[in-house]
């Protein structure tokens, strides 16, 4: 795999560091672009590869094309704007890291086999410095042999790989884990807010949660950080909505009642209208304790 | 404290298993009274205690009396009723374990105080196989001087033991734990329900939610067993119900708001009035998968 040149598209926090990454590990990165032209030209010096200042370009730098943008507006414009990925793309790979709606990752599959290339949708469940070390939970969806063509290179981007199905199944699986992830933080914040409100030692009932059926991953991850107002962003609110919206969507079209994903949805968005939006994930908290933002 | 004379109230399967407990661990219970009859004498039988046929006579037989009944109604008639506990009962020291409104257990400790008595509330995280073996969590509310002196006593019952406040203070904080490991049951049964739609292979969703911010207790204790729709009942709808509307009961008084608590109060009373409310709490799953309940 490393004879093959790498191009990253959207070098944000995660896609820079995981240029840096394969860097280091001695891909050759050949090719980078951003919308941020200082981004640009101070990542290209870093991993020593060419400062893009077009799509077409990166495409026609290199092989394998990784793509981390924020949302499914900015997935389509850079395949379908008027300067794009797709432009000479025939025999390339695409891998698109982030989470998407699964109709867009479906979308860009089937415009990826019409220009000759191939696409693979690789939703990240983790975090920035997951992505600089190495270290991500990968899961992959699109064609398996695919897949299996660039798999030494997205094992060395993480610890985790899982194969999960076709372009869309990744977005659907990541999806659900944010999902469910977000509804147990929401119930944490609420839990949180009464036992203060009730008078209780929170450290005590902190303890006490993480000992009984109560436990989960983000009661270790965000509970303390609830208690002490620390909203350093690691997964932001607006993503927190982002997500949770998604899923609430394909429960809708699945028929599947969700109350719990509709509440937890409705608390995230309404911190994206109190201007809350940038803090982590944790600061659903603001909503359900005394004296903050109720 | 294995001189002292020990009483049992409410013989269902958490308070007939507690009773053995103690026994074999050489403890002196002297006392048993159950609504039903047979249950009583089988127990008398078992532990060489007296099966009484009232409660007063289980006070006037014993200095240290455990109360585990299922409900406030319950509670009220043990103690409030024609034949009850606190007749005299001076000197006697009562400990309530189950998980009741805050309000009935604050509400006994002013009775029993009254009657020169004292009371604990002590409320238990756990099911039939830890009150055979002595190994509740147990978090107990009450005088401290009071819980010091049955306090070997609680540590045969228990492997965690917790003193947390005043009377109705361990009731709040069971009734959170509760409300918060209902919430993540009902996040859990709404993320495998909208993956079985999507056609996900449910195996492969099971292991990414344990590997990443989905993670949960439930998921480790539910997690199969709602895609087997295995509901061998350890902890009942109906009961995650009564729990979750005390939780909610409190948000409300606090003016918390506490929309997924409501919302997960409002799937377990569904279950209830679906002639559900029996099944464990993982049949929740029976109203978010498509082809059962909906």
């Amino acid at each position: 795999m490393k004879d093959k040149k790498i191009g990253f598209v959207g070098l944000g926090r995660m896609g820079g560091n995981m240029a840096r990454c394969l860097n280091d590990k001695g891909y050759n990165v050949a090719a980078v672009f951003d919308i941020n032209r200082e981004v640009t030209t101070n990542l290209a010096q870093d991993v020593d590869a060419t400062a893009c200042d077009s799509l077409a370009a990166v495409t026609a730098g290199t092989d394998i094309i990784l793509t981390i943008v924020t949302n499914d507006a900015a997935m389509d414009s850079i395949y379908f704007g008027e300067d794009n990925l797709l432009q000479g793309a025939a025999g390339k790979i695409f891998i698109n890291c982030a989470t998407l709606t699964p109709a867009i990752h479906a979308k860009i599959d089937e415009a990826a086999t019409a220009a000759g290339a191939a696409s693979l949708e690789a939703c990240m469940a983790s975090s920035i410095p997951q992505a600089r070390n190495g270290e991500l939970y990968l899961m992959v969806g699109g064609s398996e042999p695919v897949f299996e063509s660039v798999k030494p290179m997205l094992d060395d981007l993480s610890v985790d790989l899982h194969f999960v199905g076709p372009a869309g199944k990744a977005s659907e699986v990541k999806a659900l884990v944010n999902m469910i992830m977000n509804i147990n933080t929401a119930a944490l914040a609420e839990g949180l807010g009464i036992g203060q409100a009730l008078g209780l030692d929170l450290d005590m009932l902190l303890k006490v949660l993480g000992q009984t059926g109560a436990r989960s991953r983000v009661l270790e991850t965000d509970g303390e950080d609830m208690v002490a107002r620390d909203h350093e962003c690691y997964f932001s609110a607006e993503h927190a909505a982002k997500d949770s919206g998604i899923a609430l969507k394909l429960a809708e079209d699945s028929g599947i009642p969700a109350p719990l994903a509709k509440a937890t949805f409705e608390q995230y968005t309404k911190m994206t209208e109190l201007g809350l939006g940038d803090l982590d994930k944790s600061g659903i908290a603001e909503l359900t304790f005394k004296g903050r933002a109720i």
